[in-house]
């Protein structure tokens, strides 16, 4: 059985991959990470840190730009400074599909490889501006890619009734090296601080009462 | 609502076009090719032939290349002379997960504009030999597309239950033009005659008491 362990370079996905090598340690596993047109696509680098800390193999896979999101689209901004409590619908930041594209790529990877699992780090907080990180999703997208691969290929989100605090908490306590992930949606270095996903991580760090040790343009007071 | 048809320029997927026309008229049909690696890229041509003559708008998408098949790997040769009776198991000629790729695809492209549907022209004679052309499957993909898009996109695929023959009588008796098509797994022209689905097509015309209106190189008794 290979894990496959879709692996953006920020906090979820690097602590989902700690959680596979401490849960999976006997099995193969695979990180990838899929390019899609994003504009941040400097997690990549920080992907690839991330896999060679934790030895395992890395791959990247590159889709048809996914157009129709703040994270894609030329002449859309990623927000910047918005309250996070305040927030409402479908995020700008949602990109269309976009994980049920992911998914299925690894199937076809998986699948003809042999029997798998594809495992990815979505969590409670993304349910409300992003349809496809809620726990109904996960499940319907377990059954299509069960059945519609000759290996019964399964799809797990471990963390998808924890808050980003909770992952937060349980890397820390195994050490995880948060030192070399990224997560700004700017994708500027430093972070630029004010996008949803840097106040989001920093909001995690603040609740776990620990210091982020990534370096931050601005905060959002 | 936008309808997006999986056209692959064959025979099941151009009479789907034809049936779509006929069935929703007054709103937007839209042809999508994917190029996955498939040897027999000339159906493309087919695609578009068949898109024109349809006047429906035509798009190709290119995925990374799927391996794991005899439809895309260049060290496995495409089966030809097969006794398609005496078939048994995942057809060789099945890609991993290819249908939910192409779903995805599709959803995501759709996604970013609004309300839509997603087509497919699987039928119960692709069951045994390809998990993805399955009724549950079809059910599961449309859940994980429905739950995993802002605009909840759906999938359908209206000849589930048909048999091939059943496709084609119904094209027969609505003119389908089937001299636009192509089926072969070869990728030849004339068709080889002699792979699982140019045998397929053959047998479908010969119990529709039509003649198929393509050139076939051979023909297995």
């Amino acid at each position: 059985m290979t894990h496959f362990v879709l692996l953006s370079g920020g906090l979820d996905s690097t602590t989902l991959l700690r959680w596979l090598r401490g849960h999976y340690s006997e099995e193969p596993i695979e990180a990838v990470t899929i390019l899609y047109g994003q504009k941040h696509a400097v997690e990549l680098e920080a992907a690839g840190r991330v896999a060679r800390h934790y030895g395992v193999t890395h791959q990247t896979l590159g889709l048809p730009p996914i157009s129709g999101s703040a994270l894609t689209d030329a002449g859309r901004d990623v927000p910047r400074g918005r309250d996070l409590d305040e927030l409402a619908g479908v995020a700008p930041t949602y990109v269309p599909a976009r994980n049920l594209f992911f998914i299925a790529a690894v199937a076809s990877l998986a699948d003809a490889r042999g029997p798998g699992v594809i495992w990815l780090g979505v969590h409670r907080d993304d349910y409300s501006g992003y349809p496809d990180c809620r726990p109904g999703f996960i499940a319907a997208a377990d059954q299509a890619v069960r059945m519609g691969t000759q290996h019964q290929i399964r799809v797990r989100a471990p963390f998808v009734d924890w808050s980003k605090a909770d992952i937060l908490r349980w890397g820390l306590e195994h050490q995880v090296a948060y030192e070399l992930t990224h997560s700004c949606y700017q994708g500027t270095q430093p972070a630029c601080g004010e996008c949803d996903t840097c106040q989001a991580r920093l909001r995690a760090f603040a609740e776990a009462g620990a210091a982020d040790p990534l370096s931050y343009a601005a905060t959002v007071e």
